[in-house]
């Protein structure tokens, strides 16, 4: 039998993953902090609760996915906060970016009410959440993974089982590193040659005939190229989780010098923009 | 009809190149610091050099690829340099990897030779050199491009023509820039996610996944994760070319901070080797 | 007539701070989370409270100085924390090194009490503790202040009104960043000369003739010539205050390169070091 | 008897040096790019020379001051140069600041043709210069120095035998890049306090009761707080200083990653400015 599902998040995320799991036959109580943006998914099916606490209780498997760290502090352990209304026995998924060190803090909360908890950040975008085609890096344990498979399969198409929790927040915070200082680079390299008189698209060519070629970097280029910058990725979003990754790194001790680096070229460029831009915009620091 | 061809510096790259143009007809004079290296294209058909000067002196056409700047200059201005000996009329390009600075030196004094100057540095290894496919990055102008082709084309599949002299130099060290930054980007994520106690595999099945992946990820990879760095491309000549790219961009007055903090890595780790690794070594900065 | 003191944290600074308070004849209640080190300050006269709370109950003045955030935080809030305690009208001053967003949380704690908090931190040291002699970087209003300075006279010699609340830990911060960044500058040259062949002790001796002398550098220098590293202020706290400073200036959005890239330096000794040391310890980054 | 002395590069430093020498009693030859900086010195009863050959060729006691390693290379190897020239016996000491190798390559010149050669790059200032209080540090062999003490003291208050030739290079460069690092920390600071909403005095004044206060501080600090930057150590020349401190650092394999990341700041500011100013305006990376 399906089990009830909470949702709490409705982001630009949440939004087309919890609309996923009503069109799969889902029985979905989800929460949002402002009710307004729960029509649709209400519309299609998911009833509304009044909440975290009761969209926890009203659930067998409980799915998050908010902005940052202190949002998901404050679902969890505020007022009418999820945890303590976590049912025994329940599976609970959160798909933010965090840090490992809050995944693990949340994983025994969980234990020690009985519950189960995969930390499960996931990758492919607003796109990919529509199509439920999301890839979902996961830490928790082996079973646990296996029973939220069918739920996890509805949202998207791939999940690598990756450690016992915090493995899931770790390895996407090593993955973001690598996105953002594959941007910079190209920013960099974007910035020498023009500045020798130069042009970008010339690079930008050569680039796509070479081995350092990503699709990431064909997206981007683009961007870096006219100075549009509409967000796909938010720089704040990619330079919190910068600063997530350097954390971590400075806790266990190991130095990330060009990522140290890279991480203060976006944070000058977030420190000059009114409006929030997609990380691309790092090549402001050259051309504001 | 052909023109005839000098070719200046037989290392792994300079003698698969000379030899496929021997191979294609053409008349070539060789020379090479040590003459030993010599023997498989002499055997070919190849005449041997006594000096720099009279390969110039014996050809409408001179080639150069040597391993650094005052390797070139040596070779150039010298005892029985080459420059002197130029043909009025000739075509010289040299396809080693110096600053655009040289390269602009070096047309100003082809100029006044009545000579024509192409700074055409490549990329594709020694195996794409074998296989006749390099990629050529071209400055220079476009009649002389255009003179050069049946001669380049014989070296590679595909060539760039990217600006006056100079343009060739400046986008390969842009490019070369990306490609360390790439590699120093995987080396700090796997640094930090097996200190975080997981197996570096587990990123790099992500990585191979996602947007990041380029062609250069999947070759570089696996010797990160083996700690194993047999050269393809050198430690030692990547950390010289990011020297020469922040030479470049000091001298243009463009900040690079991920780039500089990168070069200080390969810089950290080229001081502790003694043998030459391929530029994936730069991983040995967190695990000697 | 003397305000009754509470003063919690009896560690190197707190114990000669809070004795010298008990030797100017104030009333002290004392609280430490291992009791064992109210030893010295009990036997002079000092009163051992059971818990922050209590501490905090028993007097006008409340003073705490404790090693990071989160001790701090679990003095204030934790199981029978000092916040809820503090009595209306009372002056609190922290002199722990915290962020300014902290410092400012627990400003408008105080306010809703009807209690008045400056943030304080000290620099000084443990001898400047015992000497009675620790400067003061003080954030709050002048009243406060003003009402306080008896007090702080009697653990300081100096202090500097620099602005309202969290504009003494934003100096100290700043302030932190430059010391780290003369030893770590003081590292780098030492590695550059002693590789270069020439003995440190001849940089150092002609640093001394020079303008960039210091008295921080004067102290430092031994250690880094001879490799000990006795702690005095620990590795371990700065790197912390390193930490604390880029994220107030990673959320400012202001650029910091240089700091960020010895931050790493000193991560990446405290991630290879088993013992704390002297924060002096940066030069193990080359001499490990 | 006085040695007769050639002088070589009229600028800020050598018109005060050499006019000290006349003053002294020595016979001086002067040679300078452009003659009409000789006007002062010739007027006191220097000789002017119409070329460096006819300044080395006059002289027992060669000295050259010049901007910048090209500058040197010119003079010494150019048309006219005075290497060529060089009396057996005599003494060539350069303090300009170059890089470690040129000077050991213009030690070894000097050595083929029986002379003895000094570098001895300078601390003091254009004020030091006209006291006669230089700072002299030396590189070279210790009879050498010995003979040339009478003339040095003329010049100077102070001079260290560091090593062999190249040492006095090596050291200064040293002694650069930690200035350099206390401008930039003092500046990051202070980017930070401000964007705080604080003023930056305020940071000044604590700086200055504290164990980080320098002289250089001391001179600098009220640049950065007015924004006022004129020239007395250059930007353009500081920044070439970190340059040479860099490449020979790469070149040796030690990591600076502080150094690596202030050179590029003081870049970005080099690239901004049309005019030459103070090297303390590397603050205009915040404050443009």
């Amino acid at each position: 039998m399906k089990p009830t599902i909470g949702f709490i998040g409705l982001g630009l995320m949440g939004r087309p993953m919890s609309l996923n799991l009503v069109k799969a036959g889902y029985s979905v109580t989800v929460w949002n902090r402002s009710a307004s943006r729960a029509g649709e998914v209400v519309a299609e099916g998911a009833k509304l609760a009044k909440s975290p606490q009761e969209a926890a209780a009203a659930s067998d498997f409980l799915i998050s996915i908010v902005s940052d760290p202190p949002a998901l502090e404050e679902i969890l352990w505020g007022t009418q906060g999820a945890m303590p209304a976590l049912k025994r026995g329940s599976i609970y998924m959160d798909s933010s970016t965090i840090s490992p060190t809050l995944a693990r803090k949340i994983a025994a909360a969980c234990a020690e009410r009985g519950a189960r908890f995969l930390d499960a950040p996931v990758t492919g975008g607003d796109w990919g959440a529509r199509k439920g085609e999301l890839v979902f890096m996961i830490g928790g344990d082996a079973d646990t993974l296996k029973a939220a498979e069918p739920v996890i399969g509805v949202m998207g198409k791939k999940w690598f089982h990756l450690g016992p929790n915090g493995a899931g927040q770790t390895i996407k915070l090593a993955m973001n590193m690598i996105l953002a200082l594959q941007v910079d680079a190209l920013a960099e390299a974007l910035a020498l040659v023009t500045r020798a008189g130069l042009q970008g698209e010339k690079l930008v060519e050569v680039l796509q005939s070479s081995m350092g070629r990503s699709g990431l970097l064909d997206v981007k280029a683009p961007n870096l190229l006219k100075g549009e910058y509409a967000p796909s990725f938010s720089l704040r979003l990619m330079h919190k989780d910068l600063g997530l990754a350097l954390d971590l790194a400075n806790q266990l001790g190991v130095a990330l010098p060009a990522t140290a680096a890279a991480r203060e070229t976006y944070s000058a460029v977030k420190g000059a923009s009114k409006e929030d831009l997609d990380y691309s915009a790092v090549m402001k620091f050259w051309k504001p």
